[in-house]
């Protein structure tokens, strides 16, 4: 999951189709008589064991990046197909190179539109951070409300869930689904989505539909929905810096032998200037400036960076020189270390000279930065800054623009008008700071619109010790989609 | 083991001093009787079960700095205190707050000799770099000879046993040994020794002898022993940088939070400056320029830095610019990065922003260096880097000044005229770049000398991975110990 709580409004101005109006390929359906009602009614008699449900798929530990995990990614993915055919769905898994894919078709009448999520997970590490075991999820009751506690909870696997449930309840209460769907799941988007693209390229006529709705992203506050309309691209790289052909005693070789973790450290303090710039040349190619529109309409949004880094022991913004707190999350891009590793990181001390030095680091892009050329000018730098006797590796780790979705497609509209018949306030459209590429690859090779629409909060500690997922987003979200099928397929 | 296999022909003139005189404490035993070539005769012959003792020791998995291994630590002092007893030493484990202390006595006629080793040994991680077990030891032949390998074969396990079993060889040929001989090993050598200055200031009276022996450095050549003259310092720093308070998703917060493994790089960086030299302030109070005695000395020794280097794949002196080779190993201080961690280390990538960063750094230290000074200085320069939101918690690890031994005392010549019986090269008097506090510890706290000799060498991958021990250091190094044993004794 990417959500991204504190998005903004957009500034595009909203235009408004008519019930009655045929949008894109969707034919509409004059002769449907199926209610909704009931099926909400259902949906919050089943909560219960929809939890229970949720809870049976969380209990299985399907880390995509970490292949010690293999076996229980196929579980997932063996569950959700049984789970898919257990409610009429043609349901199957889809062998890649990789974590299998399912894809599962409805067929019927209405509108065809393609739902995805992931069934994989973030590592759990650090995990005596953790309260509990991360896969043996429960139900906490917490000053909050109460909370899906476990890995996966809020990403995605509840989300995800969310239109399961929301399926299985039109299908109880009716007999059939108010359009035709299809659903399509991942098990490597915490792993870069290496098996994606060849595998919609390789059935782009089975997954093509009339439009894409994604469950992997937040509200915009404890009571607002949001559909996310705007998205960071993702570029990830690690480097290996080797020197010595093994690790040495520093009291032997200290002082004239090469550290290759000095040179690592070297290399990602100048991967920024004092300003907060990053360094990697031609970097800004390709990065808008914020519109006056847009400055605007998010000075009125009057966003409390205060309170947004309180939740974290954070006091001040720690980005860009001359940037306000929205645009360092929203607008700007950011390259960032991930994770950095080197010698002896055990309890003690060990006078070791190390061989090898090592840094996971990404890069957020927004508008028309290309990755490729970013991948190779950052490959560069680096390389330059490599003294003799060091060897630097690379190896990549995905690598997507920033993304924009058309939300004058109808069916923008009508699932907003849904979510805020739904939800205490209006439904927002927003932007956000983080990636999904997904969204991007449905527009760039079937050729769909995406809609993303989530209901996770800001503290559920995803990709973090302590994952959660408010009972509330679950039975809100549930029933959100009912609402959204019900009004994008009249 | 702190060895340095490369270290300089001492310049100081040498004094030599009449067989029949008597030195310090020691009294000189005219009656003595008992002959040196039976003894040596014995070593040769139990060799095999000599070596079979040593493989039994090398099992014992005593890493004295991971907490796991705490029950091993022990069993390995029980070990030596059980072998100690059975050739006649008063032996026994002597509790401390850490690992336990291995004290024994022999009693007897002669001059007091006090024996110093350690047996805890170095972590074995990279594990997977390994060829075999490290704890499963096993004699290997090898293009260069048949060797002992495991972790501690070299460091320090068969370096102490060649002391004991040249013990065992004198007491089996003559029933008694040549002097009057204590030993005294501690388990906590390669974590900082933290219990050894108590437990040598409470057990002042017991451990003091005429002369202390220590085994735990290396041959200057193939063929030519070395005793250690001069020795560097070492200062151990662990430091923790904590930025939010716990890993955040690098979309959400990314731009706007502070990474703590970014501060880390920075600090890192800014330890040494463009020439190599180590900016922590007033770092070079007493750092004594090299005289012009020595500085000629070193350059007859025609040390040769690209086959040092090119053994372990490096070709080019990396120190202080303006530095020779020999001065960078020997005679200036250093500073290196031993480890570094943040963030997400595992397979593949997780797109977090660590709450945390680590570094262990340690400083080797020459001539005046004022180690307590060297770490105030330090931890104010990096409490000065940590920016707003940031905060570094330090933790030390041991503390000692660089030190000098006194050749001038009687001991030193007839053991380096003993050695020189041994080996096809007469032995030098060398200093060298590591660390051994022990030997200052013995001047300061209990007024003796310390004479360091051992048979290490050059590869044996002391503190890396597949450490060994040559077969004939093992056997030369028995014999040695025999002879010196029968040299300053008489």
């Amino acid at each position: 999951m990417r959500r991204y709580p504190h998005a903004e409004l957009h500034a595009r101005p909203l235009t408004f189709v008519s019930n009655t109006a045929t949008f894109g390929r969707i034919r509409i359906e004059s002769t449907r008589t199926m209610t909704l009602d009931p099926v909400l009614a259902h949906i919050d008699a089943d909560l219960p064991r929809a939890t229970e449900r949720l809870l049976e798929l969380l209990r299985i530990p399907s880390i995509s990046t970490d292949p010690a995990y293999k076996g229980d990614c196929d579980t997932a993915a063996d569950w959700l197909v049984a789970d898919l055919l257990s409610i009429g769905f043609n349901a199957s898994k889809r062998p890649t190179r990789g974590h299998p894919m399912v894809v599962a078709h409805s067929g019927g009448e209405g509108p065809h539109l393609l739902f995805y999520g992931h069934y994989d997970v973030q590592p759990v590490d650090p995990l005596n951070l953790w309260d509990r075991d991360p896969f043996d999820p429960q139900i906490e009751d917490t000053d909050n409300g109460r909370v899906i506690r476990g890995r996966g909870a809020a990403d995605d696997k509840g989300q995800l869930m969310t239109f399961i449930e929301a399926c299985r309840a039109w299908k109880s209460v009716h007999g059939t689904l108010p359009a035709n769907i299809s659903l399509f799941f991942e098990g490597e988007e915490e792993s870069g989505s290496p098996s994606l693209v060849p595998f919609m390229q390789e059935n782009a006529k089975e997954l093509t539909a009339d439009i894409a709705l994604i469950c992997d992203t937040g509200l915009y506050g404890e009571n607002t929905p949001a559909i996310i309309t705007q998205l960071r691209g993702l570029l990830g790289e690690e480097i290996t810096i080797t020197g010595p052909d093994k690790d040495l005693h520093s009291g032997m070789y200290g002082g004239i032998a090469m550290n290759p973790a000095r040179v690592l450290a070297k290399i990602i303090a100048a991967l920024h200037d004092d300003d907060g710039r990053i360094t990697v040349p031609d970097f800004y190619n390709g990065v808008p400036e914020l519109s006056n529109d847009l400055a605007a309409a998010w000075a009125n949004l009057h966003f409390d960076a205060k309170a947004f880094l309180g939740k974290v022991d954070l006091s001040e913004p720690a980005g860009e020189k001359g940037r306000s707190p929205l645009e360092m999350i929203w607008s700007r891009p950011t390259c960032e270390v991930n994770g950095i590793w080197s010698g002896y990181t055990g309890d003690g001390f060990k006078t070791v000279l190390p061989s090898r030095a090592h840094a996971k680091i990404s890069f957020r892009l927004v508008g028309q930065q290309d990755p490729h050329e970013i991948r190779n000018n950052f490959r560069k730098m680096v390389q330059d800054m490599v003294p003799v006797d060091c060897d630097v590796q690379f190896h990549g780790h995905g690598a997507s623009a920033a993304s924009q979705m058309t939300t004058t497609h109808p069916a923008f509209d009508r699932a907003r008008k849904a979510l805020s018949d739904e939800w205490p306030h209006p439904a927002a459209y927003v932007g956000a700071g983080g990636s999904i590429p997904i969204a991007g690859h449905f527009k760039d090779i079937l050729n769909m619109d995406a809609m993303l629409i989530g209901f996770g909060k800001d503290d559920d500690a995803i990709h973090s010790p302590n994952e959660k997922y408010d009972l509330s987003s679950f039975h809100k979200g549930m029933r959100s989609w009912a609402r959204i099928l019900d009004a994008i397929s009249k």
